[in-house]
């Protein structure tokens, strides 16, 4: 068997279902890639090759365990794992082994899915840039937080591995690899056992190379298996493009994103796409989402900054003192423009369109010295809780991929999967057709 | 100094902060009366009594720390502590140290609070009896599963403790033991930290002996520290009782309990004090949330029972595989439901009613053999998301306390804990008045 590490999850899990590959085969192909790549990529915080050969080992042995039966996997480090080190980025937790797994992890475990090893995150998840490269130039950054997990994706090291979303860090490193990253519904899969930064924007996600692998990761991690079987839609959906307010920060190569974006919705959609501003109860949006997490992360690291501020950057320090400068006012205040927000769209969402199409990022990923990227395209998505998809579809004057988010209304996962499988199958390049 | 355990927490807090006493000479006084009692009460898991002279100490000689400054306070052992074993009630977790204290209890230290110990829990704080008894009557128990917060707390040995609700674990206790509990709104103290159940449920809060008591801890844990200062309504609330859809469970001393309640809420209300039925929405809403409870932990514990099935409770066991069972299907309708039932009770808080009075419990605390007592009066608050406080209003034919709990709207806490403080002014008993 060759080359089975380029398998999307969905092809490896039929495969291996069908015990017409082995897991422990599909096992050494991802390792063998990971030995040709990583001193370039780095995406890697920890492996586990020893446990995740036994555990193969046992799988090709038992009869099949679920949706992930086999299938090697990459989790942010910022999740914990009881048998792989768990820094969250942090030199305060090298060595760290936490006694349990996090919930979601437990579940994919309890799917048949195999924890290969622990994917580089930015410092708690912040915004200081990591190790990893972007696997398609390495003096360019693979995005954060979630660095890793996006790298190790498009760079063919595992079919799937998980992220976490506060800001834009799913969406955003999706973009810059020119992979699949799904941030489902606020909620949806348990931060339980994830570093908390922000309780109200905290969002657990997965990176895949196809819309029915981000499908399968966040049916196992959510325990929704319903989520893990995608058809394209049956009916034509209500689309429309919404720039959002921060549209003069897009760049050459995402307005050309959003052109294309524009043509393929047209050809899907029921009537004319059009150009949509959210409610104007979303006026500020982006701004409300920058100061709760500021206010909440002050909290959620208290235990770090008293007790050991000095292995704490001094970029998130800054952050720290930054977010306990935020009255508990303003912050309430945020809470509620938040709710009112919330409905706001949900009202948008229930009359007058199925789904949004909107800018991932910026444009295409800055140059590593540069820092991670701005998540300002993703910030107000996260605040609301929608589900948002991001999918590749086209590359910027560097050749480095530039992608955009399809949003679908509050809880409308399972739609939004299949608006994306059938707006993949419409782009014109037949190769990025390959991400449905 | 003598009878220094006795102060409440708003007592202590005045006198340490203007170093009328010191943070050493209350501790001390506290840890007399764990060393008279707890053979009896057995309220505690483990005590970091050396830790917690240090602290003291240090804030003895040092500025004023915070709102809790110089507190002795007892920690639910679901919450983490990085300097204490924390066991969930579990024989897994068995001398387990955690890397990090819970976000909460990061906030108390933070604070000024000395953490003196972990206080007894049910196992991952579900329904199986733990071995604390209530201080009133050792034959019977003090609730679940926050049962040494709350016996600690009323038998004198803390001012301050710590619990959590997922269906009833704050409120009940605390009715069975005669002393304030605050379940303030959902979401307003971080879950981070503490052993998940429910993602939907979990909600934080504490157990003290007046309202100003509850007050301060729970400014404490959510940073919101504007929590702290309680003054009496300035314009009189409307009132309703609410005997929930539950009623024919209520045993005669909490049929009495809310009659003395009634009385009360009419000495003090606008207008006429009226029996309230929850809007139709709500129908259901009890047997929704023990669903979605049942569901969520047999997620929430799947890396437990996967590892560790001989470890679990057949309690547990049962609860686990009970929930396993329950569909997706049903679990998001029941969500959904959820969230229109919220809606509803909005409604009417917006247009009917300020204050909710409902029971506690069905009765005093049963006797130790017959478990930890039924939350079915807590469920559907829980579910809704709403801030409720237990005051002490009368007692059984056993002698035991019996309480109420009075209900706010979707984020009134600081309105709550006035009402409460009020209402409790208004008790017909001039003892309990020492509640306000």
């Amino acid at each position: 068997m060759k080359d089975l590490e380029s398998l999307s999850a969905t092809q490896a899990i039929k495969a291996l279902s069908r015990r017409e590959i082995k897991a422990t085969d599909l096992l050494r192909s991802c390792l063998d890639r990971i030995g040709q790549r990583e001193t370039l990529t780095k995406a890697w915080s920890s492996l586990g090759k020893e446990n995740a050969l036994t555990c193969a080992k046992a799988l090709d042995k038992g009869p099949i365990r679920g949706l992930l039966h086999g299938l090697p996997i990459g989790v942010k480090d910022l999740y914990d794992t009881y048998d792989l080190p768990t820094s969250y980025g942090s030199p305060i937790y090298t060595n760290h082994y936490p006694s349990t797994d996090a919930v979601s992890v437990a579940l994919m475990r309890q799917a048949g899915g195999i924890i290969l090893g622990k994917t580089v995150t930015t410092e708690f998840a912040t915004f200081k840039s990591a190790i990893t490269t972007n696997p398609h130039d390495i003096g360019h950054t693979p995005g954060g937080s979630s660095s890793g997990s996006a790298a190790a994706v498009a760079d063919f090291m595992v079919p799937l591995a998980t992220g976490s979303q506060t800001a834009g860090s799913i969406i955003r490193p999706a973009s810059f690899c020119g992979i699949v990253g799904f941030k489902p519904s606020l909620g949806k899969i348990s931060i339980a056992g994830v570093k908390s930064l922000s309780i109200t924007l905290d969002t657990m996600g997965c990176f895949g190379r196809t819309v029915g692998d981000v499908a399968l990761g966040v049916a196992a991690m959510s325990g929704d298996h319903r989520l893990a079987e995608v058809e394209s839609l049956h009916n034509k959906p209500r689309i429309g493009i919404c720039k959002t307010s921060s549209w003069s920060s897009a760049q050459k190569e995402t307005i050309t994103a959003i052109a294309i974006a524009r043509h393929v919705a047209e050809s899907i959609s029921k009537g004319t796409v059009i150009d949509l501003r959210l409610p104007k109860e979303c006026d500020g949006l982006t701004e409300a989402q920058a100061r709760i997490m500021l206010s909440e992360i002050s909290r959620s690291l208290a235990f770090e900054r008293e007790r050991f501020p000095k292995k704490l950057s001094p970029q998130l320090l800054k952050n720290l003192s930054d977010g306990a400068n935020i009255s508990y006012e303003q912050y309430a205040k945020d809470l509620t423009f938040a709710s009112k927000a919330k409905d706001g769209v949900a009202a948008l969402f229930n009359s007058e369109i199925d789904i949004l199409i909107a800018p991932s990022a910026p444009g295409e990923a800055p140059a590593i010295k540069d820092g991670t990227g701005d998540p300002i395209f993703c910030r107000g998505w996260t605040l609301l809780g929608l589900p948002c998809i991001n999918l590749n579809i086209t590359s910027g004057a560097n050749g480095l991929p530039v992608g955009i988010q399809l949003i679908a209304g509050p809880g409308k996962d399972h739609f939004l999967l299949s608006a994306a499988k059938t707006f993949a199958l419409a782009l014109p390049d037949p190769v990025l057709r390959d991400q449905a």
